[in-house]
């Protein structure tokens, strides 16, 4: 596993900024990865992605399993040939999506058998399949085989917990390739024993990094605090933590706050085809009638393309036409927030400021900032 | 008009090689816009635009009027702000639309009376109104204000051209900016005598470019040749003409043989959304099976961003999942492609050899070329 190393440069209170090393490169942490679902960061070319200051992407290995298949873009000698991303890649474990996307799955001890959400086709995962295929795929960071239960269903976190950690080390002793860092990652829903119990067991596996599954999907934000302190407090401090499919800049600073270092989700560029934009103080609906006529960027701080080249005037009449350039522009912009944001965590962290840097974004921070845009 | 000069580099046979100043740039024709509808090259940016090899790009008055009107585009500094296009833009007149597109249209001498397409309310164009919409909206390139009938019915074409050529007379009289240059434009349907009356009469005219309106509506190949050469006769050979609409990579290299210098069309961006690509061998359908496996760019002589990055299979998966991607990089590509078309086309015409080009083009390109892609 030498292709991979995470230094800690530096802690303040339990945020963490470091450096993690991939065959595609560094990574500077925290660090936030957009989302290119089908190999594709919806909307934008890897050039655009690569301007908006992202240098590594996530890809669901669910989506690329039933299209195209791992086989056609294994004969590109990988995703970063297949999809032109020259940066690290990270991929899921499908598990997520057999759970949320997929129809009629059965699940026992060995794995799950389901239906494809695109065709009706039936499939199956195991721990073994699943490292398979995201071998073929090629990411640099690759994750474990893990069952997502429903948050609050106690019993089923109890039975899904048992089959996570047994998937986990069967990924393990499976893999083969040394150029891709397998991820484990802890469960155990809404209850704190089940997250710690699973944090100490994933931690004593020999993984070079770990994550944080099942988060972010229906409970409270207290919730989610409370388990992140839990383990936070378990996890290795040397290794990067990466907490799945997170990404709204109040969820971030408030992550990074507790320890995490790495960050995915498709809320940057969905929210964009929806017409928002993301800024520090808050979301942007660049529909509104306000804008027909602002000729200013919209965020006047932000040296984005967009925000650089265009005014929100004609950002709005994009978004009012229909025009696809609004879904661009506008997920080059959020993308870019979600990279500044990060990037200012990790310098307030080594300046030993992060406290004063989240006070002043919670007094700024509004879900709803149009009012006084 | 002093910011406008037409020079012809070289001829041969019929074929015209020139260059045009403008205020934003210095055109090399022949030449090929791509058309910006809205203000926005669909699926691109102006950055991208630019890549494809682009120097010249239309956008529609009509719409650019309706939505989201030119007092806003004026407040940005005109087009070239707004829209964030460096180089030099062309506006049309409004009157192909409100001919095609708008409902309930009344013509009388002075103008039209028409209901938008976009939300039923009334308005009416007429050649002061129209002109004093492009002197807002900015291009380098404005046109005059013309009627576009059916072009096989001879007693509305007669009525027509006569307005068509009032109206022309009346855009010339009402124009107030030096740093635009308002082209006429020639009508007369498919009737010989109409076209070379018509062509006489803008001729006629102090215009510092002339334009072909009414052609690639329906007519017969062999119809739009015989009036292109009845109005190459008759057009001064000292200023740009322009053929309006029309894109298609044989239909270029056609119209070039017969004197043309500037195109526009939605073809290449449009196809590009409907998953075509052109090259000069033919289009290719992306969505087939075919290209799953292909490893090869969509077209091996092209050295397009997305030729150079980018598999047939992968635009394929893109193609196949609706990812927006896919249109973005066709659009590069089938612009790129119309973009070194013309410049071939130019490079012969300098050359000398155009007939031999034109010769082998005819020989290489079909309409469908994926059974021997």
């Amino acid at each position: 596993m030498s292709e991979f190393t995470f230094d800690l440069c530096a802690q303040d209170g339990r945020g963490r900024a470091g450096t993690f090393s991939t065959p595609h490169g560094v990574l500077q942490t925290p660090i936030f990865a957009p989302v290119g679902t089908l190999a594709s960061v919806k909307a934008l070319t890897p050039d655009q992605v690569v301007g908006a200051g992202s240098t590594l992407i996530l890809a669901n290995t669910y989506h690329l399993y039933l299209r195209p298949g791992e086989g056609v873009i294994q004969e590109h000698g990988g995703l970063h040939q297949f999809m032109g991303w020259p940066g690290p890649i990270l991929t899921d474990s499908g598990g997520f999506q057999v759970f949320s996307l997929a129809e009629r799955r059965i699940v026992d001890e060995e794995g799950v058998t389901f239906r494809s959400h695109v065709d009706g086709s039936e499939h199956r995962f195991t721990p073994e399949k699943v490292v398979e295929i995201q071998e073929q795929l090629g990411a640099d960071i690759i994750m474990a085989f893990d069952e997502c239960p429903e948050p609050y269903d106690r019993a089923y976190n109890e039975a899904a917990l048992a089959r996570t950690h047994a998937w986990a080390e069967r990924c393990l002793s499976v893999k083969t390739r040394d150029d891709q860092a397998l991820f484990g990652i802890v469960q155990g829903g809404i209850f704190p024993d089940l997250r710690k119990e699973s944090a100490s067991y994933i931690a004593s596996l020999d993984f070079p990094g770990n994550a944080i599954g099942g988060l972010s999907v229906g409970e409270t934000k207290d919730e989610m605090h409370t388990i992140l302190e839990i383990i936070d407090a378990v996890l290795s401090q040397e290794k990067p933590r990466y907490l799945m499919g997170v990404g709204a800049p109040d969820d971030i600073v408030e992550c990074v706050l507790r320890g995490i270092d790495i960050f995915d989700c498709v809320l940057p560029t969905r929210m964009a085809r929806n017409h928002a934009a993301l800024t520090n103080r808050g979301r942007m609906n660049l529909r509104k009638a306000q804008y027909a006529k602002d000729l200013r960027p919209i965020d006047e701080s932000c040296s984005c393309y967009t925000c650089s080249s265009f005014s929100r005037a004609y950002v709005r009449h994009l978004c009012a036409t229909r025009e696809m350039l609004a879904g661009t522009l506008l997920s080059i912009h959020n993308i870019h927030t979600l990279m500044t944001l990060v990037s200012d965590l990790r310098e307030a962290i080594i300046d030993g400021t992060l406290e004063n840097y989240v006070d002043d974004f919670r007094v700024n921070y509004s879900k709803h900032r149009d009012a006084r845009a």
